[in-house]
Order: structure tokens, then sequence, then C-alpha cells
């Protein structure tokens, strides 16, 4: 492990928790409006658009839209199924920006920080970098550099998020490590030459569903967060 | 002032002093090989190559290259006008990383970190991101986003990495402020409709030469960097 030079690490689910956020935040705009709903199917049906709506875009079928325009995009298509009027423009805004700041898991700013100590870190995310600034900063997270997928106008997994951000960093992709909780985005940078870290994260997805798993052999590492900096060392 | 909702920036200069960081690092080299040389007349040279070196990209006499290439062409063809041998590939390389340990001026990274309490602070720098991303680490400055030149393939003053920041923050330009110690890189972000602070740093260019002036109707605030965040509050 002791050519790892930088580690990038992706973001919703990996060092922040989206779903617990996202519940909490919507059952609070319901609380605040007088609307009962079912935030939690609301908030998983959300995040189920996310990557046919980036697909549309990988494939082409969209020209480049970020994330806050495909969140939008989505909540406003989700609206009636969940028994919900169609919203005024200014509360598709509202909502949208929740995903500026989704709640960091709790081992998430302690642990980043520690591993900045040695070595640069920095996100490679499909959100766009003013949602990432804005995570950042809600979380108290410091990062080296904020590579969001409006830098290279690909979603992950195009090589070109992977192998844009490993450029940008003067580094070869043997070099960067990406940490991910996610075994289809680290299979995807293991193919360009990156070094991989699963990082297990069992409640990503609420109590119902089961959390990703990586065999052994398939990543570099398997640690969490907090045991980054000494399995680097 | 209250709409200012970002602050951007320049970093040479204005932010770290690269020319008393320069002849010290390159006199550090001299002493190290036994070579004697005139190392504060080839720093300025050597700064003085930076802006006919990025006019040659701006013009498209040159295809895109980044800052650490264009120093490193630079250095190679001053060498003899000091009275210097060619140096091998290896010293060229580690003399141009000279530049990615610049140190911040006295007020820089206290000043910073308490603007960054306020709002977020990026750079906006014609350096390439891995060369802003060292500088960052090595003067323990903390920016919320690193702009660099290589992400917008443009250099300053093309108004593509001035509108480019503000587009990737999701903020209009008049939201935006640049500060920086030099009136034409304000001058060129004002017309584009950013808000600009100059921030004066007599040393820059050493005891021999004049520092740079703004006039106060040319720029949004003229203060130095510890008194920004007062002045935006």
């Amino acid at each position: 492990m002791d050519r790892v030079r930088a580690v990038l690490f992706d973001v919703f689910g990996t060092v922040v928790d989206w779903r617990g956020s996202l519940i909490e935040a919507l059952g609070g705009f319901g609380v605040s409006r007088g609307i009962t709903a079912d935030w939690a199917g609301l908030t998983d049906a959300w995040r189920g658009a996310y990557k046919p709506s980036m697909d549309r875009v990988r494939r082409g079928d969209l020209p480049w839209t970020d994330l806050d325009a495909l969140h939008r995009a989505s909540l406003a298509q989700l609206l009636p199924e969940f028994g919900l009027h169609a919203l005024p423009a200014a509360d598709l805004d509202h909502l949208t920006q929740f995903w500026h700041r989704l709640r960091p898991w709790p081992d998430s700013p302690a642990g980043l920080a520690r591993l900045r100590q040695r070595l640069p870190i920095a996100t490679l995310s499909n959100g766009n970098v003013a949602l990432l600034v804005d995570l950042a900063r809600a979380g108290g997270l410091v990062w080296d550099m904020v590579f969001g997928a409006d830098l290279f106008r690909h979603y992950k997994p195009d090589p070109e998020t992977y192998l844009g951000a490993c450029a940008l960093l003067g580094l070869p992709p043997g070099a960067v490590m990406l940490a991910a909780a996610h075994p289809s985005d680290l299979a995807a940078a293991r193919a360009l030459g990156l070094r991989t870290c699963f990082i297990p994260r069992a409640h990503e997805y609420g109590p119902a569903q089961a959390a990703e798993q990586a065999t052994p052999g398939s990543v570099d590492l398997i640690c969490g967060i907090g045991e980054l900096a000494d399995r680097l060392d």
C-alpha cells in the first residue's frame, strides 16, 4: 500500500447518509406544510431514479445535465406516485437542496481529517461541485480537492471521471485509491488501474434492505473510514 | 456587500510569496550543488516568462499546456542567460516543483480560515490543480474548492475562467468576489460582473520594484486578507 499518494471518496452513501437525512428533511417539510406521506418510500424512489437518470445522460439521450437538475426532475415526476400534488418551482428547488445538506456518517469527519494529515483526499462524486461544497461545509468535512461530475461532464462509471481526477492530481491511476461503499464503483475504478477500498455501510439502504458487500479478492482493502489512515501507513 | 456569497482568490502574489520562496529554494539548491548564481535575477526572469508563456496558449500558438509544463520550459530556456549549464530532466522537475511549495504570506492562513467561517472560499489561479493542492497542504491553507486553469483549459484573463468558476459554484457573477493583488486580474473579473477586492502586497516584487496599486473607484474593496471577513459582514 505504499504506492497510494491520494485517496478519492465516493460521497453519497460512503461519506454521507443520504437516506436518513432525506427522510428527516422531507418529514420536516411535511410537518411544516401539514402534508402526510410515505417520506421513506419517496426517499427510496428518489434515490432509485438516480442511476436511470444519469444513464440517460451517459447514453446521450439527454445533453449534459448536472445532478441537481436530475434530482429536481425526478422529484417532480415521483410526487403523484406518492399521492402528492405538484409543487411550485420554489418548493422543488427547496427540496432538491436537501441533497446539499446530507449528514455525514458519524465516523466520516474525524476519519477523513485523520487521513488528510497523511495524504491528499478528494471527493469523486456524481454530485455537482456546488452540491459537494455545500455538503462539506454543512458536515464539517475538509477536502483537498472537490471532484464533481460537472468538472468532467461525465458520470461515474464513465472512465473520464476516474482518469480525469487522476490526471488533475498529476498522479498515475496506480497511485490513487478510490474508497466507496459500492462494489460497482470500485470495479470500474479497478479496471482502470486505481487502487480500491470498500467502506462497509451497513445502514445505507435502511433496515429493510441488505447492505452492499465486497468480496475480499475484488478490492485492495476493506475497512472503515476511520481505519484507512492506519491501513495506508 | 451583502450579495457576496463566495470569494475566489488569485494565488501567486496574493496568497503566497512566490518571489521570496523561490529565491530561497533556488539558493538552497545552489548550495547543495555548489553552484553560485543570481538566484533573485533568475526568479524574476522566471516569473517574467509567466505571462508570455500563457499568452502563447491563450492565442492558440501552443495547445493546452498546464503551468507546471510552462514553468519547466521557461526555466530550461533561462538557464544559459544566468550562466548555468543545462540541467538533467530530474533537476528541471525538482526546480519546477518549487512552485508547489511557495510560502503563504504571514497573514494568509489565519485570514482565509476566518473568512471561510463566513462563506465559501476557493482559488481561481492560473496554477494547475495538482500545484494548488500541494501549495495548500504545504502552507496550511483550507479551501472549499480549488479552481485551477486546467479545469477550464483557459488562463486568466480569459472569461472562461471567471465565469466557469461562478457556474460551478452555482452562483451568478454578481454574487462572487475575486480577491487579488493585481488590478488587471480584477479588471477582467469586474468586466464580467464579479465583485472585486484589491489585496495590497507591498513586497510581491521585492524591494527594488514598485508594488501594484488599485485606484479606489476601480474595485469594490481594498483591504488586507485578514480584514475581508469583517468587510463582508
